[in-house]
């Protein structure tokens, strides 16, 4: 898959954060997603069709979602409950959205599905595509959490 | 939502698990989903878009899901593997697959995204959504099974 797919992800990801929750992240080399599983306590899940197939995942720490959403509301959050689960759905669809809209200036088109957010100390995320996966960690200072992006690109499949 | 778009998805689950493994299994009254949570300890999830946007999830206990792919492969299965998650996801793209046929067959055009497998005991789903989600509970002689549906058509919107 072509950097020109992931880093419009990227960006859009610090420039959410930022916007919404004041949360300055940092993000790690993104890396080919082989064996690894990325490991959250809470993940959204967007659908991408259109001009390719793909998915979007973004799975956060609970320590980590916490403090995004204890920002965004301007008061503490404590556990993992609906109102975090639909700003998880919420920070996931404007990542996608503001991807999605540079992708489409460059050329590919993608529309989005309705965000699923599963919710599960330690759970792991598997996309059952033969297309590589990026995946990209990101540091905030209250932990970790990791985006994941798969686009079924004609110009990439493994084998 | 219309009866019109969940019934393909009910025929398509009991087909796929007849034809794979062999599996019979009896539907559960299919209901609104409103504070209840579908619980599962391994669910696929695929995005829906086209002429409306959408999303399934397929959610299975751990007994449930070993008993089918053991009589899919015709060995015993006895943890969830990346073998397991391969073939919820297989399962769910054969499900979303007959399903979205038939429904292209009665007007409506469904596209589906990739897969994505999420693995962890006693995991919840949330779609993110105002258009109602409807569930529909799936008994095997080795447990049980959830289906979730929501398509957001112009004529389903709750609020």
């Amino acid at each position: 898959m072509d950097v020109k797919i992931i880093n419009p992800f990227i960006n859009a990801t610090l420039h959410v954060l930022e916007t919404i929750s004041s949360t300055k992240t940092s993000p790690g080399k993104p890396f080919l997603k082989e064996d690894q599983k990325a490991h959250g306590d809470v993940t959204a899940v967007i659908g991408l069709t259109g001009e390719a197939s793909g998915t979007i995942s973004v799975s956060f720490t609970e320590a980590c979602i916490l403090s995004i959403v204890s920002k965004m509301f301007g008061e503490e959050m404590t556990s993992i409950n609906s109102e975090i689960q639909d700003a998880v759905g919420e920070i996931s669809n404007m990542i996608s959205g503001q991807a999605r809209q540079k992708l489409e200036s460059l050329g590919t088109t993608l529309k989005a599905a309705i965000p699923t957010v599963v919710t599960g100390k330690g759970h792991s995320i598997t996309h059952i595509t033969k297309y590589p996966i990026i995946a990209i960690p990101f540091e905030t200072d209250k932990g970790s959490f990791t985006v994941e992006v798969c686009v079924e690109t004609n110009n990439g499949k493994k084998g």
